[in-house]
């Protein structure tokens, strides 16, 4: 595996192959790999012939008062991961190569991107937008795997990868869960023994929703009160939001007779952990 | 030639050259061609292996009260003279094929596209730089070429193609003028006999410049006043904006002692016209 930190350097090294026709595979991720991640590597081997993963913390995917400054980073470990899982080219540059001096452009998706996280995290996807635009450009993949974890990103991604007419397949994967329902998260490491218990609330609340559903419930206010109440048993938790949205366009859906999902951001400790699940409605 | 509308069939027809290694040149236009674009493709022709030109009048370059309804059209005509230019392939989609239902997808350039055009009219240049990039990504050429007459937005083109690690080189080609000075553009078009001459007023103010300037002025105030004067002087005449600016970030100047360009728009009649020339000042 070979590791780039410049863009000039990416486009010599990698896009070579795209000439000779090659089939190029992009994860493009901010590292602290975890299985999750890994799931995406291992499609992205087994469906292209060159795998490129990147790994970069976007500042401009955060807003004021995140993370940023303190987003775990253990690039060593990722990069023996990566390694291990076969990938080529790890692709790794500084916030100055990304973003230098007189960047003037930015992008932005409205509908898909206003509610749910857009409304928490206001930019949040016009940074996401962006940095993933200049990360397709620079590595030129045939496909791109992101994890339905992130489930409005994926359908802001997809939104304009096709209204800008990028040349990359947006694949998405689905969420990789500990044995107990958790999931897999970067930001899971913020969780001390208590928070991680109560991490559980969020997966936890999908079983509630089945059970309602097959009790006949179609209110989407009962079922978001008996969602909320169980996370707020929760010690330690605080929700962002808890949100019944079609699948398709994420605006709220007027009941629960057809397919939906249910998203979920809720502050357990400092970490801000989400989560989702569609559910179908016969 | 061959005649392309539908953006699948453009990724077939023409991406392919790019796979063989051959060089894929591209002009972007809005049709009802003159000289100037014919400049442009003779260019191109002469740097590549595969010329393709498109023709879209772009709406959301337009703002209300302009002339997007009525800007002037002849297919015909134009196709003519890019067969006869050696032009291989000519992609005319339509607004529906480029903005399809459900679109959502904004691109803004701040700073160079804050003054000049960019303060005349709101917009602008966001809609040339959405356009400008679904059309690069489409094509995929090695090499676009833009008329220097759009010396601005040449400059936020520049801004975004760099900005978003973009992977095709922006070409400026030098204005063509009549014989008269008068710049080429397809909005002359607009003009009846007296205004055509009125029209003349923004070339000739260039060598009322160099006089100031021979004669040892560097107010920028002093000179900006001449050129206003001799606008007002020629009827049909309304200026929207003579400016003195940085021909690199476009911001004013504060005197004329360094290298500048002086950028014109002024109504004549109905057609708002511009122009610029770059004075090098030793």
């Amino acid at each position: 595996m070979k590791i780039i930190t410049k863009i000039s350097e990416s486009r010599d090294e990698i896009n070579v192959f795209r000439c000779v026709g090659k089939r190029i595979g992009f994860v493009p991720t901010m590292g602290y790999l975890h299985e999750g991640h890994l799931s995406l590597v291992k499609k992205c081997r087994e469906e292209n012939d060159i795998v490129v993963v990147s790994i970069f913390v976007n500042p401009t995917q955060f807003g004021a008062g995140e993370d940023f400054e303190c987003y775990p980073k253990d690039l060593k470990k990722d990069a023996a991961l990566l390694q291990g899982a076969g990938v080529d080219f790890l692709f790794t540059p500084s916030v100055e190569e990304m973003y230098p001096e007189g960047f003037s452009t930015a992008i932005s998706v409205s509908g898909i991107s206003d509610g749910l996280c857009g409304s928490s995290r206001p930019g949040h996807f016009d940074g996401v937008a962006l940095v993933v635009t200049k990360l397709l450009n620079i590595i030129m993949p045939h496909k791109a795997y992101f994890g339905m974890k992130d489930y409005q990103q994926l359908q802001v991604i997809k939104r304009f990868v096709a209204d800008l007419n990028m040349n990359t397949k947006i694949i998405g994967m689905p969420i990789i869960r500990e044995t107990d329902g958790l999931a897999l998260s970067s930001r899971n490491i913020y969780l001390n023994a208590d928070e991680r218990r109560s991490a559980l609330c969020l997966s936890r609340s999908f079983a509630l929703v089945c059970e309602a559903l097959e009790g006949g419930e179609t209110e989407v206010s009962e079922v978001k009160t008996i969602v909320e109440n169980f996370i707020k048993d929760h010690p330690h938790t605080r929700i962002d939001y808890v949100q019944f949205v079609d699948p398709e366009t994420l605006k709220p859906v007027k009941d629960l007779t057809k397919d939906f999902l249910l998203a979920l951001a809720v502050y357990v400790g400092k970490a801000r952990l989400i989560d989702n699940n569609i559910f179908k409605v016969m």
